[in-house]
């Protein structure tokens, strides 16, 4: 195919070519689990500081930076998220370098990368104990358990929101595929963190000043 | 046109057509201004309670119930909202429509849509303030002072964030759009709104539970 043609312009979904199931994937599931089903938030820039550099996450790297530029830019790591059967949306991968980066600039190096594999792997784990036919679908009852087992805490009318605001079908199908469960997984980590951040011996409530409220979700709001 | 055509389905972008500029805006700005400066919120569902529907009101809501069901749904209120220059982005329109319903439904009565234009109408007769061309833009500095206007209290470091984030350029070009603006507006609205319920006795501090930041962020955040 020629790259001349102009009449046709492609979206961006339709430009997108996924990649057959398991190619990347199954490099990213290799990766050692944490042994600790309670959640621990990985640290940032773990690999660099202290133990050399894992081979698998090179691997990984490799086949994410698909152009060879030495970074991962969104598209790049869309398509290693994405399977046969699921484009990951490109939404939640904004979310996610941002929430790696903490910038608009949407490009990781090796650190980042490294980060970023960390934190999801985890969550995939659980989420494939789940997702037993691999379909990239969990149903929302199956979403309690899977958060439970991440250590976090859901009340129903919390479950019930993130299934109304994650399940595509908008609450209908009570349906979560992929990419919204790491979302979801993601915005329950921040909420945490942010409420961590600001909690006072463990006293179970956080007290925010006016711009430190606006300074914590703002960021995350807009990303 | 025909309707029939299903070869080249268009996109919803595709479908919309602008509705001259000033047809219902104009209605729409015949409305009272307060007077005060300071941002108060609107009350929800005031008409109804109290005094009689202002005939104007009446005249945008048909104006922009264009199937006549005797419902604002996404769309409409999305023509009504643009302009010949400006498509106002779905995304703030159902933003909009969360914040004023509290739900999905993402369908406005009479007294849903009253409340929506007094929350939008003192919003918008400050920007046009400084949007003198009616380019349906303002710069960033503009931002500073429509806000500041508008009673809202930005820092330098909150001013970069928002601009940085409703920029459509992503902070390059430093220039806000009318639908920016509205969802800049609506973002600033809620967290102060949900900090002056969390404040104590104007202590300057909020206190919040986990579980009651994540119902008050998640909803938001997600919607
Ligand atoms: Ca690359
Ligand atoms: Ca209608």
């Amino acid at each position: 195919m020629s790259e001349t043609g102009t009449h046709h312009q492609p979206t961006a979904e339709q430009q997108y070519t996924p990649i057959p199931y398991g190619a990347p994937f199954a490099a990213f599931m290799l990766l050692p689990i944490p042994s600790t089903h309670s959640y621990k938030p990985p640290k940032k820039y773990e690999i660099g500081s202290g133990s050399s550099t894992d081979p698998k996450v090179v691997t990984c790297f490799n086949l994410a930076d698909q152009d060879g530029n030495g970074f991962i830019d969104d598209k790049e790591l869309q398509r290693f998220l994405s399977s046969d059967n699921q484009i990951f949306s490109l939404r939640i991968v904004h979310l996610l370098m941002y929430h790696i980066t903490n910038t608009n600039t949407r490009v990781l190096g090796p650190m980042e990368f490294t980060s970023l594999l960390s934190t999801l792997q985890y969550w995939t784990s659980i989420f494939q104990r789940f997702d037993k036919d691999r379909s990239g679908k969990i149903d929302s009852s199956q979403l309690e358990v899977v958060l439970q087992s991440l250590g976090f805490s859901v009340s129903p009318v919390t479950l019930d929101l993130l299934v109304s605001k994650f399940d595509k079908s908008g609450g209908v199908e009570k349906v979560i595929e992929y990419d919204n469960f790491v979302g979801c997984c993601l915005t329950l980590k921040t909420l945490t963190d942010m409420f961590k951040e600001k909690e006072t011996n463990n006293s179970g409530s956080a007290t925010f000043t006016y711009e430190s409220l606006k300074l914590k979700v703002l960021p995350f709001l807009i990303a």
